[in-house]
């Protein structure tokens, strides 16, 4: 708080144009840059399109991308609010299934495409996957980006979160891999802040110029000020600090919900602890339904988590997504404990 | 500036869980509320959706209200930002006719009406109109509050510039007529700061979940900190003296583009000063046309204006739209004359 405070009073004093109707922060594009240098990703400033959030992203991608009607392979789990941008184009939605020990079936996704298929667009998590928690192995990387470049499929990489990395640097995104064909989608809103709504793209320079004239209808391309904002803290150098900080609290806790879920789950739950992101997912017996736990989890114990159905395209799956990020490792535990005791009604 | 630095600081210094995600800010609503009151608006806040500017309101409203190839009733002149919020649903636009005297034509709106078509929705400005300059007639107001209750179609009145009034206090909003079919859309980006990024939109309770949803897909649902920043600055008192402010300068810049055009246009060239808002609209003889003046303006004169056709849905009208709150009189004076010139060639 105290370096986002002192960054909003550097904007406030060096540059009253930025309260104007102005261009997206050159400054933060370049810094963009940068930071995506420390995961292996090489990009321009004139590659990067900055965004309201992720969300917003997203949903430009999709306006840019789909017609209505059009074929979208997303994972088997994915994340809800993707599913919400590409609602509106009665999409014609094509599950890969997928793996919560490696993330999205590669095999599968080529079966797909050397079928003939050629979705508008492939929707995938490669780090801290939402829900599964899990990373996406550098092979596979390697395979997705040779096979979006092969069958000139553009790929959508969603990666809010892994900039939070537990067990060392981690492994580069596919962007890395592949410049032409990954669109990469990335947020301050798990590093920094969720409130300032800043996020950004990483695209071919071909299609900067169209995402401006969606945003332009969607909000007009400037909200600048709290672009600014971040740009100026990290010129101060205050997010490797921060995201220090932040990923030892996290891998705090993450350790800590292993414990907890060692000790309290019963026997045939499976999971694996992740490497990066902020959610574990359980893999539940058929003699557990995640639905069905929740209900009594809500009524009995006062506890939440979120099952399987809402991450769910086509065929059920049945486990569990829980959160290790938000809570410190006293209220993790005790959350822990009381879902377990939900499972034993 | 001070002001918003100052209002950023307490923010900063008073609510840590205001950079959290976070349900839109419950203090701004309130503040708008009072605000709308000062011009004849009643409201409650459970009717105040906060959107990313006036343009998300919009989109977002054109989302809710709108299948494709909807019909929408539209005037002549029109602002662009709304054609490009309501193509990508492929439109039945139906034109009313508008009058740089008088703003909408409501006998024609009547007509069209009763003729059987029910548009889904009927788009318009009463203030400042954006090209035109206009004031709607509070008759008017009256008429067409009237006609949007007997034939039940939604009214965006886009709204702002509504604010900015220089011959005392305006006229109230249509909403401050019609509460159930007047959907009222408001912005601080000219009152205040446009890279602030905070606008409203003031609708039935009914309307406000399916709101949420649709901005949730679009950029989840909770800018929060720039809302904090204006909700601080208003609950500081600090608008009143800085909108007083604000209108004092821009009208001594509107009386100075009225003298400028007295002195340098021709004869047959006619145009209202304006009440409110930061646009004159110049009305051209036949012998005179918007966009070749605006290309020998460019070219030869280095001054620029906005001509009828980017705003024109379908007949084409002939004139000018001028800004007069972005230059100092000084330039007002020499983009005046450098137009004029351009004129004889």
């Amino acid at each position: 708080m105290a370096g986002l405070a002192e960054a909003a009073a550097r904007v406030f004093a060096s540059n009253r144009y930025t309260f104007q109707y102005a261009l997206p922060s050159p400054k933060l594009k370049l810094a963009i840059c940068r930071l995506m240098l420390d995961r292996g990703v090489e990009c321009s400033p004139e590659q990067v399109f900055l965004t309201s959030g992720a969300q917003q992203g997203l949903s430009l991608l999709a306006r840019l991308l789909l017609d209505p009607g059009a074929m979208v392979f997303e994972e088997a789990l994915s994340y809800p609010g993707f599913q919400q941008s590409i609602d509106s184009y009665s999409p014609s939605v094509v599950t890969i299934p997928t793996r919560s020990t490696s993330g999205i079936d590669v095999d599968s996704l080529e079966q797909q495409l050397a079928s003939g298929k050629r979705p508008a667009l492939v929707y995938l998590m490669a780090d801290g996957h939402n829900p599964l928690g899990v990373t996406m192995p550098f092979s596979n990387r390697q395979r997705l980006a040779n096979l979006a470049r092969e069958f000139r499929v553009p790929v959508i990489e969603d990666d809010p979160y892994g900039f939070l990395q537990y067990d060392g640097k981690g492994i580069p995104p596919i962007r890395a891999l592949e410049s032409e064909w990954i669109y990469y989608v990335g947020s301050f809103s798990k590093l920094l802040a969720p409130a300032l709504r800043v996020g950004w793209l990483i695209v071919p320079v071909a299609l900067i110029q169209t995402l401006g004239t969606i945003k332009e209808a969607a909000d007009i391309n400037m909200n600048t000020f709290t672009q600014w904002v971040v740009a100026e803290f990290l010129e101060m150098g205050g997010l490797p600090a921060h995201l220090a900080h932040v990923c030892q609290e996290y891998d705090i806790r993450r350790r800590a919900m292993q414990s907890a879920l060692l000790t309290e789950f019963p026997e045939h739950c499976s999971w694996q602890m992740p490497g990066t992101g902020v959610f574990f997912w359980i893999d539940l017996p058929q003699s557990l339904n995640a639905s069905d736990i929740l209900q009594i989890a809500l009524d009995r114990e006062h506890v939440a988590f979120l099952p399987a159905e809402a991450f769910s395209r086509g065929k059920r799956s049945n486990g569990m997504r829980l959160n290790f990020s938000g809570c410190n490792t006293k209220l993790i535990n005790e959350g822990v404990r009381r879902i377990a005791t939900a499972m034993k009604y």
